[in-house]
């Protein structure tokens, strides 16, 4: 096996392109040097510096014009949400995070959601939000699946009634790392035992957006803390969930 | 240009690899189907295949025993922390999010990993804080950028004292993103507002540590926020971040 922290040449591109965005001398919209041009200056193929580019747009942080593959006419690109929440949901996939680690992240990330959201929210986001409400009670006569997409959607809508893109980036990743684990629980429970706890979580997101609506950021915030501990205990049995709560 | 949502053949065959993942059915250490067998299965070339391939290398979803380049001999790896934090530096960097967004998502982020570090600090963490709280001090003689370094590492000790990995990653990567805007703000201060400002940081750091180490989540995590929102307002002028304080 190859050593791994051994950088190979389109790791020497790649990591060149990095360092100049991350100093700020390449912004959005701005063009790299040509191919062959920055193989020179690098002393690295001009196979390595495409490989870079390619690997570069696969994360979204550059596209390219007409003639893809070449430096040339590859500008740096505004990374898409998508990318970052893609990117998190493998990390947290991979890592195996301890699920509880996990929770402890969405409390803080969504607490901050719902106080922003409750602050922020304009007549959209509240529509938005009553619309995810029903739309988790219609899923849960509809199976395990149903109810954990809408779930999530719910969640989602909050984050993005904050109007934080970076708080919903980060909610949205977090949330979307934990749908296959949650959808796992779901379905370790009996008929019964999901129907009261998806009446249980319904109620509970129509607090929150109660909440939210009324302008009442210190109330969202400790209603959606409540809301994500309670359910962890219950799809877990763990209480570990509530050792942070109080502070 | 070409349109941005249609997938080339390496992000077909990149797609694939990263869905088998989210649904566990790839895992850490796991090999790939050789390079010839996805491509036919994906109906993509092998270059294709090849090209995903090194880009989940770079993003540190695969890595490759010798012979790197092939599909198979490739396996599933623990995406190193060291990744994600450089992928959320760079998002944040082009997203050109408010910096108070950023702001907000620290805050939420720090006072967590504030609140676990003092749950859960052993005997080294408290050692290590220790020591990152007097090289700031010892920093801040040195000048912005040497300041700007032991301020972020002091924050990074007490992620790390955390012990939950998904906070420190997170927590660490907001921190390092705004590493630069930080120090063209300590740069815009002349000599007596600088040194003004690390005595003041520096004895904020000292009395979280003091929370941290005395095992009060609930005083360390309050300490944390005050800290970043008042050098904030400090560093800025904008009296914005008082805004959600009561919350």
């Amino acid at each position: 096996m190859t050593d791994p922290a051994a950088p190979r040449a389109y790791e020497v591109a790649a990591r060149w392109v990095e360092e100049r965005i991350l100093a700020g001398e390449l912004r959005v919209g701005d063009g790299l040097p040509a191919e062959r041009e920055l193989a020179a200056q690098l002393g690295v193929s001009r196979a390595a510096v495409r490989e870079a580019v390619r690997s570069l747009q696969a994360q979204g942080v550059l596209r390219s014009s007409v003639g893809a593959g070449s430096a040339g006419g590859t500008k740096v690109s505004a990374m898409p949400s998508g990318a970052l929440t893609r990117l998190l949901r493998i990390h947290v996939a991979l890592a195996n995070f301890p699920l509880t680690d996990v929770m402890e992240v969405r409390v803080a990330l969504e607490r901050l959601s719902a106080r922003l959201a409750a602050e922020r929210h304009g007549p959209q986001a509240a529509r938005d939000l009553k619309d995810r409400l029903g739309e988790a009670r219609d899923a849960a006569s509809r199976g395990r699946e149903a109810f954990n997409d809408a779930d999530a959607a719910f969640h989602v809508a909050i984050a993005e009634a904050a109007g934080n893109r970076l708080a919903a980036d980060t909610t949205i990743a977090i949330r979307e790392s934990v749908r296959g684990p949650m959808l796992e629980r779901f379905r370790g429970l009996d008929d019964e035992a999901f129907r009261g706890l998806t009446e249980d979580l319904n109620r509970e997101h129509a607090q929150i957006v109660e909440a939210v609506v009324a302008g009442d950021p210190a109330g969202a915030d400790a209603l959606v803390e409540a809301h994500i501990r309670t359910a962890w205990v219950r799809l877990t049995g763990e209480d570990d969930a509530a050792a942070t709560m109080e502070a």
